[in-house]
């Protein structure tokens, strides 16, 4: 996860790679389920190849405790997916 | 549709609107649908309530006819889902 600063908001970043447009979709709807579990929503970016996920907290424009967890959630499921 | 320059690439860009992250993704995927039937894939943004869709044509980096046509597709894909 990278640190990013967009529009002066502090967000936690990390692309996922993966063999085709489909995997990646597919890790885009698995990140999206998790999201709706927390009713916490990252902006995710699904390409050929890559899925990029973005955290922040809408609420404070910036970085909160639950955006780390979320970010540790989301490799948890890379994990799964590849298991 | 806008067309927007990144990184000297011209690409076709633009955003929908929704009610809540669920519906926002739920379009994700039918646009991923078109987007393997014709082999042609978009960059798809999925945040809560919104969903950016953009198209450009990697080999030439920039717009192809094909890109104009993908996003006459798109569109269509929301009729369909709103009707």
């Amino acid at each position: 996860w990278t640190p990013i600063t967009r529009d002066g908001v502090m967000m936690l970043q990390r692309e996922y790679t993966f063999k085709n447009f489909r995997q990646a979709l597919a890790f885009t709807n698995r990140v999206g389920e998790i999201a709706e579990q927390e009713k916490h929503h990252p902006e995710i970016t699904t390409e050929w190849g890559k899925t990029t996920v973005t955290w922040w907290t809408h609420a404070i424009d910036g970085l909160h405790r639950n955006d780390f967890i979320m970010a540790a959630k989301t490799d948890k499921v890379l994990d799964e997916d590849s298991a």
